[in-house]
């Protein structure tokens, strides 16, 4: 079954030759409408605003861990997870065609990308960071402007689109570095084959609630592949919980978890059913 | 009785002023000599290096969540955790004494600071972000430069200790906000009041694995108060988890839990036993 139907409008975070540009043509292909947006929020208010049908975000990276502001926008949205994807990631340091890496004082990038070449910085800490909204965006900025001491971190697609110069390979602190990325929607989606199911959940303030959460998925043997607490704004020291479980939509296990898990716990949210992404 | 010795040397990230600071001294009062460091590496080398008997390290702010790099950093130099205390954070934009909102165009603060105020760069989607390694220091930096189109973000008393202008109160995206910071030493330390334990553990691979090593606690209604997961490098979609206990060091059913958990984890190192803050 195709995930998203020909012509489909993607929006992705970023400029072309990102690495979310790279993970939509990996998911769905060359026949969708990509859709760029500068940020994390205009990225989100898309959908809302009509100008996509889906959106494509990064969700968890092997080195910097879970990009917390996809996790809190898909609840603030109320958005569906229909498909994931993984990449690897490799960073490049990349300045205009003129530059050396001598001469480099100032490097800019995402903010999860400068977070995963912190040896780098560590090892040149005359060299300063600025945050970018995008890699491929800051690549885009360094030629422009020409200056030697100005480079970027990003892919190699992004020098290669933009006619940047690659002034050091493999930035990144570990060689297993990879990006998931989920696809989500307005609404929820039926996906034949999926094998896992991504949900939300508020506890109840009393002792051993985590552990009673997950007892209707451990009785039956269901994988808990991934949980990740985020703060509750406003309430200090509140958690919820994002869950992502090894379980197909129909598996006959599944409703009955689900049940025993409403039952035992103040909120639930199933934020999507969907074929697992192979690494 | 007293965490720290009279005189003891306190290492924290960051520059006079800092939020750190005002948690060093809200913790052990004046009578200790204050260590500045500019990046969270020389923060935790600091130790090793004999420079200083304590770290003061942010752990965990009530909006943007936990401080990746202190979990990470804690454990790779096989620190202990002593103590813990909260501070609110109040966050205002900062310029040079002669500087204008209206001027305005480049902020430079601290990565989780500029996390923290994401609604008002969404607002101002003009205004560019610049990563520095301190609140306090940006002030210091800002005013340095006399450059009215720059500002920082940070707290009153970076201000008042660099005779910056505060042009904008509360850029915080929410009021309810405080940091925990943690003290760490180089050996585990008998606290006569504990009543947090703080641990950290590596699962097996196995169905129900982080629901079996919750058990031992939830059967002596021992209360989870915080679980982070952090990915293994090196190891794609592996973790290990952090866990916060609501529990005294020397209470009865503590040793007993500890030795089932050993029973049913990979690895488990105990990280602390202190005495929990209020809010």
């Amino acid at each position: 079954m195709r995930i998203a139907e020909q012509g489909a409008r993607i929006a992705f975070q970023g400029e072309r030759g990102a690495f979310s540009e790279e993970a939509a043509i990996a998911l769905l292909g060359e026949q969708i409408v990509l859709v760029p947006r500068p940020t994390f929020e205009a990225l989100f208010a898309s959908l809302e605003e009509g100008a996509s049908d889906y959106v494509l975000a990064p969700i968890e990276n092997s080195l910097a861990g879970s990009v917390h502001r996809t996790y809190d926008l898909l609840l603030e949205r109320s958005l569906y997870i229909i498909a994931e994807t993984v990449i690897p990631i490799a960073h490049h340091l990349i300045g205009c065609p003129q530059a050396r890496f001598e001469d480099v004082c100032v490097v800019e990038s995402h903010p999860v990308a400068l977070a995963q070449c912190e040896r780098f910085f560590a090892a040149h800490p005359h060299i300063k960071r600025i945050v970018a909204d995008d890699t491929a965006g800051s690549v885009r900025h360094v030629v422009e402007l020409g200056d030697p001491t100005r480079a970027a971190i990003a892919g190699a697609r992004a020098a290669e689109v933009y006619g940047g110069r690659i002034l050091r390979e493999h930035l990144e602190d570990h060689r297993e570095n990879y990006t998931r990325f989920v696809l989500l929607a307005n609404a929820p989606r039926v996906v034949p084959d999926a094998d896992k199911l991504s949900l939300v959940l508020r506890l109840k303030h009393e002792p051993g609630a985590l552990h009673r959460a997950l007892e209707p998925f451990a009785r039956r043997s269901i994988n808990l592949l991934k949980i990740e607490s985020r703060p509750v704004a406003g309430q200090p020291w509140q958690y919820r919980f994002y869950l992502d479980l090894q379980v197909g939509a129909d598996a006959p296990e599944l409703s009955a978890a689900l049940a025993d898990l409403r039952a035992s716990v103040d909120q639930v949210r199933v934020l999507g059913s969907y074929r697992a992404a192979r690494l």
